[in-house]
């Protein structure tokens, strides 16, 4: 028995969510265990670092899986792409140690928004990127994301059906940058609650276009309430960049595509 | 009776090609006219800078029409975008000339190629971009590319149904970069043949990955026929970028997007 950990990028458009459903809902969970099984010839279970919504991307999702079968790694890549649907991929495979874990022993995570803010939306970032059509006030946006570093209670960024055990997570850093009108917001925390980045980005939005103020913006976070938040942003702008783990299990860090 | 101008983006994967055919297959003129027809209320008929295929994206495709219904500028920007589809938007609308013609008073057509080379194709790209394994030797596909440049017969580049009157073009420029693992290729002529860049891309592609030398390329060129030519690459990297026109027009060339 040999655990192996996998590198993924998906499509998030072309699936229900990460999370297995029922076998006949499309799901990038679904679709990895069946070639995985493919190749392996025996039921395979995988465990993500971050189980992503529907519409949300993935550039280097981490996932690990035990397999009997003793296959050579390159067909734990190319064999199982050969199987999979053109919306995700394997980049890259590794064997691991017995008791690496995909989800508890990564200690961060990092999250990309995409977002365009321009009088009509493209049509080629359409499910790729969120769109707004408000001119936004970028120093403002900083500003606010600024209060959100560090560790803070969350709750105000909550979706209700977070399964979180804590709302508590330490938010490392917050990094935007621009091309043209479009927008890059990068988050690394700890952790991330269910909807927290989306309706963090809802909010920055509010602040950008002037519906709240950067002040007002520190009292949300504060209120621990989502009674008087901005909406939920769509997810077409999500993307998951990776998971960070301790050097021990030596995991390969793919590279980050130069073109997202 | 009022002429009018417009821009248009559209991703290529949505739609079977710019032009009509039955009114069940979805492409970007049937949408488009059906859209316009909403706003003026009487049937609309567009002519298209360039006509592309299945698969063939634009950021900047220009059409004309003719309409006797009085609508502000932006009805036939907002308006007509809330009866399109989500894969193909007006960005701009403008009135013009009577006698402005998008095909006949284009003199030249800018398009970009997008070739990823990589081990594993991203999911992210699939339908956004080429995809090659190979890696490919840059400073060759340049040299290749430089032989292009000026007026040229070019039928070894010409698709079989290719309806134009002649196979000679001129082209004013290739130029390359590179962003990672993803190769721009932009192209300036005065026109272009069926199929022309792809035919052109995939035997770029021989001459990066050393099936082709770069003399071999220019004899190719030279040969005036697809006999010996590699295959069509495929069409999803390919864009159009738009349409030059004379200035007594007056035809806004919207930016081109940053982020492509």
């Amino acid at each position: 028995m040999t655990r192996y950990a996998l590198t993924v990028s998906y499509d998030g458009s072309q699936f229900y969510g990460w999370q297995k459903q029922s076998a006949t809902i499309p799901t990038v969970q679904t679709a990895l265990e069946n070639a995985l099984a493919a190749i392996a010839h025996h039921p395979i279970n995988i465990t993500a670092a971050g189980r992503t919504d529907t519409g949300v991307h993935a550039t280097a999702q981490v996932v690990h899986f035990d397999s009997e079968a003793n296959r050579p790694i390159s067909a734990w890549v190319r064999g199982v792409n050969a199987h999979l649907p053109d919306g995700v991929a394997v980049l890259h495979a590794q064997a691991v140690a017995p008791h690496f874990h995909a989800r508890f022993d990564a200690f961060a995570r990092r999250y990309r928004y995409l977002l365009q803010t321009a009088p009509v939306r493209s049509p080629l970032l359409y499910g790729r990127a969120g769109w707004t059509h408000y001119d936004l006030d970028m120093a403002k946006i900083q500003a606010a994301a600024q209060i959100l570093l560090g560790e803070h209670d969350f709750s105000s960024f909550r979706a209700a059906e977070c399964q979180a055990k804590s709302p508590i997570k330490t938010m490392y850093a917050v990094q935007m940058s621009q091309l043209g009108d479009l927008i890059k917001l990068d988050f690394h925390a700890n952790a991330f609650l269910h909807h927290m980045i989306r309706n963090i980005v809802g909010a920055l939005v509010y602040v950008g276009c002037g519906r709240l103020s950067v002040e007002a913006f520190g009292e949300l976070l504060a209120m621990r309430s989502r009674l008087h938040a901005p909406p939920t942003f769509m997810p077409d702008g999500l993307y998951f960049l990776g998971a960070d783990y301790p050097e021990e299990f030596g995991i390969i860090q793919t590279r980050q595509p130069e073109w997202l």
